[in-house]
């Protein structure tokens, strides 16, 4: 299989993540948003909405959306729990993600690391400040009580929470403020397996 | 099980749709956002990011998130496929319903119909229009060459992106450019035991 990604985005590093973890086999292919390399004709066939991360089957089947193709790589190992309602609490943390953190949380990181925090940009900025920090204290309050956040062992629903969270300070969110966040990520970067962003 | 919701919100629609086409048995529990009801430290145990809609199971266990609640009713109905690859699809769309979808969509149509366009919201709203564009011309792609989004026959997926779709004329989206996506809202109107919004 084929993963198109770029691996300072944390949506890509998500699956990179899991692979490694999984030990699957895959090819990398480095996708350069900048260049418009996500809306040639070639990748637009591939996924129609233009982004990355995208996973290609041998059979050239596509997918697209990284929370899918992680749920879908996790399917029948430890990553993904068998129990109905368990797997619901992982897409439950994953639509979390999409709707209330990443908007926030990687999109500040954007304008702080990416762009350099143009003047034209900084109310934007602040204005992520307050979302993010309510969706970093929805998640200080589940590891608090569970090691995970869909309860005792890690599933995909980590791995899509930690793609932003453990770079939040690079947009701005002091992250000693959230010691069992701080916490999780530890345990997540002590894995066996484990590989970072860059 | 009881519902929370209110059935003006496009993501509380959904569930009631899809109960209602399943005709599953539930209490619909109303519940007043502009009252304050979703910060309630009662609600708050329930849904700790304190949103709506929220499924409340007879033995009190909760499950938030409006496409995580979909896929866990409709697990081995029809409106789930079995297929592995086809399950990722409709995850698929549902996080690009969640990403590139309602926050265009639902957001245009809530500063034009529930806040009778302030002056101060107009950019926004403008804002609102190129994105909002694009993710029905993904969706026009598909639906002009399948019947329902993930292929032959309706899934959650279309449940998902129903709910804001069918109301976009709110948020100023003129659906007559868009001839598969006025043909599919048609054939989920002509559903037995299809309700709609109000
Ligand atoms: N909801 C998508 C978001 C993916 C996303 O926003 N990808 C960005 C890079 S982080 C992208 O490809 N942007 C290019 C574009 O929108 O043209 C997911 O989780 O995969
Ligand atoms: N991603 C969530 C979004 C739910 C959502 O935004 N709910 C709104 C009503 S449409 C809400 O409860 N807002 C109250 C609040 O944020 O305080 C889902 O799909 O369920």
């Amino acid at each position: 299989m084929k993963i198109y990604g770029d691996i300072q985005s944390g949506n890509c590093y998500k699956i990179k993540l899991l692979v490694e973890l999984l030990g699957l086999n895959y090819e990398w292919v480095s996708v350069d948003i900048l260049a418009g390399e996500t809306q040639t004709a070639e990748f637009l066939a591939k996924n129609p909405n233009g982004k990355i991360p995208l996973l290609e089957l041998d059979d050239g089947r596509c997918l697209s959306e990284s929370n899918a193709i992680l749920n879908y790589l996790a399917e029948g190992t430890d990553f993904m729990p068998d129990d109905l309602f368990q797997k619901a609490k992982v897409q439950e943390w994953q639509f979390f993600e999409q709707y209330s953190h990443e908007p926030f949380i990687a999109v500040a990181r954007f304008i702080n690391k990416y762009l350099g925090m143009p003047e034209d940009r900084k109310a934007d900025y602040e204005s992520k400040q307050e979302g993010g920090h309510k969706a970093l204290q929805v998640m200080e309050k589940q590891l608090s009580s569970t090691p995970f956040v869909v309860g005792d062992s890690m599933t995909t629903a980590d791995v899509s929470l930690y793609g932003y969270t453990h770079v939040a300070d690079e947009g701005g969110f002091d992250l000693s403020q959230y010691p069992a966040i701080e916490a999780w990520i530890k345990r997540i970067q002590q894995l066996p397996d484990y590989v970072g962003m860059a």
